[in-house]
């Protein structure tokens, strides 16, 4: 079952969680697990089709607009519907709630890459059919989302009709009532008149405001001739209409091909029809074939495989399957909050790529982590205006939430206050150069990205009293805003401060040509250089001598403690229930985030103090925020608590799949997928990429029989085994490489298996 | 000059800003200064009529909604139009923007209460004639707005008209570029037909949400029997049409009477139809009468007099004549920021009521100040709903801004986080009770307002190594948002509980029956009370050791300074320029906070530490909130720096009439206005009410002959009279009573002055 994600119940709670479970996508297309045949009218449905990027930009409204708020926000918009299939066995209409489910199986195949409905209908007049519904979103024609129907008739059908439609009239999911979902500008997609050409429905539309435009081509076969056909254009919706008569089984494929503007420039509607021209003798089963052996070669590198838990090695698979389905592959897009699964979040790209999901990608696809840097990268010069129009003088802040690069957060203490995203930023380009060596990267988009944001830091804080200290922003914790000296924020700043020298020097030395290029393009000059390196030294990180704690920042440890055990359940979250102001008040976090700092940067602290916050902090954070459970279960590793770590986990793996935060409808919670994998490989097996080399301190969680993965370091494969008190290293591809395990080098030469001793 | 403001050109630019300057209004009723006969098409001109607290809800959207966020904002509405008086000239309309103006001259007399425009116009074909216009909003009739227009052929007329109107369709004013002007809902009022009864015209209007209605009566008549008379009703508007041939000259009243449910219940047309009955025999006079008398009461108490600037004097009659027709005269209405002068800041209630215009109606206008406490009494209900809103489990929090008693701030920020509004009201009171000695008042709403608002304190603050500590509040200063230990909010805070509990022993000593069921009531006990008591006692007030200064809150003085001179004149108000953020991120102050906790509750610091902190704050001040002004004026003449005490005094004073923020055109500042008072009052002559008795610090400014007032202190009328040197105290009403001159006593007994030296 470990390949497969499984659904052999129809419960109507489930529904909506389910179209975000079976959402099919490649990074470029995603289709939610909607029903082609559609619900009964008082279902609650989100039924999406969605394409990366593609958007509209909406007006933000406020009650009070001060200098600076966003007046737009980009919006990821669900395009036309090719999901609907009408299936009706003589004059009755299939539908799952009607009649009698004598058999219902829903699964999704990660390692084919499709999924699959098979129903056993009997229907209220008693009739009998065997259906499968398969569909597909290719991998490797990412335009091409693909489904086919079987329909087998088992008892007294005489006639067979389908009706597959493609419709153009569709609108946005609006709830008013939930801060993460969207509140209005439910329709932003101006569509234009379907028509039918070369034997296909074709229909384009147009954005309303960023005039972006989309289209989609239909097309439905059946493989038998038997039958009647008929091709109709109502309104907005075109229909294919098969009637067979008999009693054979019949199976339709329906192909359908979805361009976009932003990738396929104009003309789309003539290039989707060629396209569809040119896989016109595809069967679904020809689009499989390509599926599975694109698969094939993503799980080779990138499997995780557990032995003695057959629930969580689902998990962990579903995780890294939909980070894959979700990941932007072109320099157009990145990956959004909720993927492409759901509209939460309006299809915004965060902070989460880079410290939750990027990770993932570096240590199994760097080509895939390239390019989401490199789509940062294309957003600069707007994250340059951006710090101009908040009155900043010069570098670049870029937008908390955006798909094109706008500020789209329309709440700015936990929106545009989080400076941090430089520094996570910063981060990811940081740890790409340590673990791909790519120095034309470092030379060039790094380079900028660095010293943009560093020069930044110099606008945002200043220097007191000796220190370098950073005001009113806001850290992870968003249950504590506008705060000063977020430890987080300035060891990230830190760090971010410190790599610039490092390339500054490194140019120098190395390419003085470009170094004095970029000093002029960016015009600075040595004196700001030495400035950024004396706030790196000089930087405040707020250190509590009593609790020998790192400080979340400089007030934190004076507030009161809220009572999380008096608080009842149905009180969390607690930003659904609290005036911001009264959490603001109390020693409570939403997820990590002075434990995060000590993660991703553990040797800007010691040991003690790292041990002694994670206690301090774990006793205070609600983990209202699905990016909570992962640190928590990584730094638990990391500290011996090896039961904590565990639970912890468990909780990561299988948060979508069991619903853990009872708003999965919205979309899956992608960075809590990536944190899943980071559990295991930076928890689990502690891995750390510094500056010289690749760091290993594993342990086998006790509840399993072995853990086995891979990672790629500098153009190696390095598989890692891990068994009770074992762990072997084997260099599967590439040059001979040292490594450390539990802080001692170790060389690793090609396909010699090297065992070493873990912690138990 | 000195009792009326004039206007003697006629200038495009300020049009606007003398709408507001010459607003007339009694409290309820106020009508912006605008003309009867219109402006050309391409004129702006904000168009008003307002009843003092008539309103209707209009949501509050938000890009990103949080828990506690208000949905609805509570909005002064515009209503009908009652002002128009088109005038013909043979076959020419009259203009002041056409033809010729050979004369023109616009007052507003303070002494009188009425405004007059007298013109002679020469038409554009060479005729002539001069034209009065006089308007009166009545004191004693409060729903009465009457006009009178006088026109007195001078050359070459044959023929008079007028259409006077009456129009229904009106909306509010909105400009989505200011946050401090509404940007929406301009038509909230649904106007009913307009009628024909009595001989007046009549048209009600309903509000769209809350379901207010307001009517007006309107009848129109000469002083002339040879006229054609004609009554139209067409659409929106009424019209009355006198016409006369000849070349007399000719007067004409227009009354209109104002009605809303708010004070008159139902059936508010034939209410209305009545009083214009009652009224019908009085012309514009007989209401000037009424009117004049009204005022000389006014003036006899209130009037500040000052030998030696012209310009002052008549600054200083102006705010005060504006206080009175702006402020709420009945419990269902208070003094909005803007009064009833325009629509800016949507006819809210803020702080400024309590701070910064009760003290002027305590020291002069008891009544009315008793009537505005009642007013915030009045919304207790609501502030105890708002405190739950919020996730407080008991108290009352008042809302920031406000009407009825629902949060209208849309901003939490600069909003609902300044929480010292509840210490502003309790500090209402407590002025109060010291000023009048009411002991029911003390009794009753008082112990009921200062027991809520300290349970609040509790709620909001927390012991913290042996102190009492507030956290994540806004002070006064709204360029620096969300801190701890404002050290505004807490004196504010520590005198509201030192104060409850005053009340608490002196009811148990006074009357336990009382403090019995007031506990019952509350569900208070000792314990509760006892805790207040500590949390007064163990305040903490941040203070700064190296510069012996309060620290604004626990970080200001860690900040960096904002470079005030480098910064570009066009830059200010820094609000319209910068992002909240970066403003946060300074140490710039919008206003007075610590330097206005120094004025309200100087007994709380020494004397070396306010000055410290009067001039560290100074240098770091834009005053770009027009409350700044007054309370550094006052507070320079309490450090003896009379020449910045006198310069920031000439800025509040005339801060409207030379219109200094740019902003009159929105309505009047009205805090500021109240401030003027004050600036002379407590700071010239030093007035500070303590627990015991009033204190007076006096001295005249260099720049002035004399300057003479009157306060009312427990019953007393005491009169000062100062001169270079000297000061003369005179005990005009009431027993004898002792006062404290320069910290030394002294005893007033009836008509005998006492003369005492001052500094110079």
């Amino acid at each position: 079952m470990s390949w497969n994600i499984e659904s052999s119940k129809l419960n109507k709670s489930d529904l909506l969680t389910n179209e975000s479970l079976f959402f099919l996508g490649n990074g470029y297309l995603g289709v939610r697990g909607n029903f082609e045949e559609g619900y009964p009218e008082d279902y609650k449905s989100i039924r999406g089709t969605y394409i990366n990027a593609f958007h509209d930009k909406v007006d933000i409204e406020y009650g009070e607009k001060l200098h600076g708020f966003p007046d737009t926000q980009e919006k990821l918009l669900n395009i036309m519907d090719a999901q609907s299939v009408q299936i009706w066995v003589d004059d009755e209409r299939f539908s799952l709630f009607e009649g009698e489910l004598l058999d219902y199986q829903r699964n999704l195949w990660m390692n084919q890459g499709y999924s699959e409905r098979t129903v056993h209908w009997r229907s209220p007049q008693g009739k009998e059919v065997n259906i499968s519904f398969k569909r597909l979103v290719s991998f490797v024609k990412r335009e091409v989302f693909v489904q086919e129907i079987t329909i087998e008739p088992i008892k007294d059908v005489s006639r067979i009709s389908i009706y597959s439609e493609l419709e153009s009239d569709v609108s946005n999911f609006v709830d008013p009532d939930d801060p993460r979902v969207a509140s209005g500008h439910a329709k932003r997609l101006s569509a234009e008149d379907i028509y039918e050409k070369n034997g296909c429905h074709v229909t384009g539309a147009e954005t309303l405001e960023t005039r972006m435009s989309v289209c989609c081509v239909s097309k439905t076969f059946s493989d038998k001739e038997n039958h009647t056909y008929e091709s109709n254009i109502e309104g907005t919706t075109a229909q294919e209409t098969y009637i067979f008569d008999g009693e054979e089984k019949v199976t339709f494929t329906k192909r359908n091909v979805y361009m976009d503007s932003l990738r396929y420039g104009k003309n789309l509607e003539e290039k989707a029809i060629q396209l569809q021209e040119e896989v016109k003798s595809y069967t679904f089963n020809d689009f499989l074939k390509e599926q599975i052996q694109y698969l094939e070669d993503f799980w080779a590198t990138s499997d995780i495989l557990i032995e003695g838990d057959d629930d969580l090695q689902q998990g962990i698979r579903f995780n890294m399957y939909h980070l894959l389905q979700s990941v932007g592959k072109d320099p157009k897009s990145n990956i959004a909050a909720k993927g492409l699964s759901g509209e939460g979040y309006e299809g915004h790209y965060f902070w989460d790529t880079e410290i939750y999901m990027f990770p993932f990608f570096l240590m199994t696809n760097p080509e895939i982590a390239k390019n989401l840097l490199l789509h940062r990268y294309s957003l600069l010069d707007s994250a340059r205006q951006r710090a101009k129009e908040i009155g900043h003088t010069r570098g670049a802040l870029f937008p908390w939430r955006t798909i094109t690069g706008g500020e789209s957060s329309a709440f700015f203490p936990a929106g545009t206050a989080q400076y941090h995203i430089n520094g996570d930023i910063a981060y990811s380009y940081i740890q790409y150069y340590m673990v791909s060596g790519d120095e034309d990267f470092f030379k060039k988009e790094m380079a900028e990205v660095l010293f943009e944001t560093s020069r930044l830091w110099l606008e945002v804080g200043h220097f007191h009293e000796g220190q370098f200290r950073i005001d009113s922003v806001t850290g992870p914790d968003e249950y504590t805003c506008i705060v000063n000296n977020n430890y987080y924020t300035n060891v990230m700043a830190k760090n971010n401060l410190l790599w610039a020298g490092k390339v500054y020097d490194h140019l120098k030395s190395e390419d003085p040509q470009r170094l004095s290029e970029l000093m002029s393009d960016l015009d600075a000059d040595e004196e700001e250089i030495g400035k950024w390196q004396e706030a790196a030294e000089k930087m405040f990180l707020p250190y509590n001598e009593a609790l020998k704690i790192n400080e979340q920042d400089d007030t934190f440890l004076q507030k009161g403690k809220w009572d999380l055990d008096a608080t009842p359940k149905d009180k969390y979250p607690l930003l659904l229930n609290y005036h911001p102001l009264l959490l603001y008040r109390y020693q409570v976090c939403k997820q990590a985030d002075t434990v995060l700092a000590h993660f991703l940067l553990e040797d800007f602290s010691d040991q003690e103090t790292i041990e002694n916050s994670y206690n301090y902090y774990e006793a205070v954070t609600t983990h209202d925020s699905s990016l909570s459970f992962c640190v928590f279960s990584i730094m638990a590793s990391k500290l011996d608590q090896k039961e904590k770590a565990y639970d912890y986990f468990s909780k990561t793996s299988r948060l979508d799949l069991d619903n853990l935060h009872g708003n999965t409808k919205d979309g899956l919670h992608m960075a809590n997928m990536g944190g899943t994998w980071m559990g295991i490989v930076y928890g689990f097996a502690g891995l750390r990429v510094k500056e010289s080399n690749v760091h290993f301190s594993p342990y086998l969680p006790e509840q399993w029989g072995s853990l086995e993965f891979n990672i790629r370091y500098r153009g190696r494969l390095i598989n890692l085994k891990l068994t009770k008190g074992k762990v072997v290293y084997t260099l599967v591809e590439g040059k001979p490489v040292d490594i450390f395990h539990h802080g001692a080098e170790v060389t690793l030469e090609s396909g010699i298996p090297v065992e070493k001793d873990t912690k138990v």
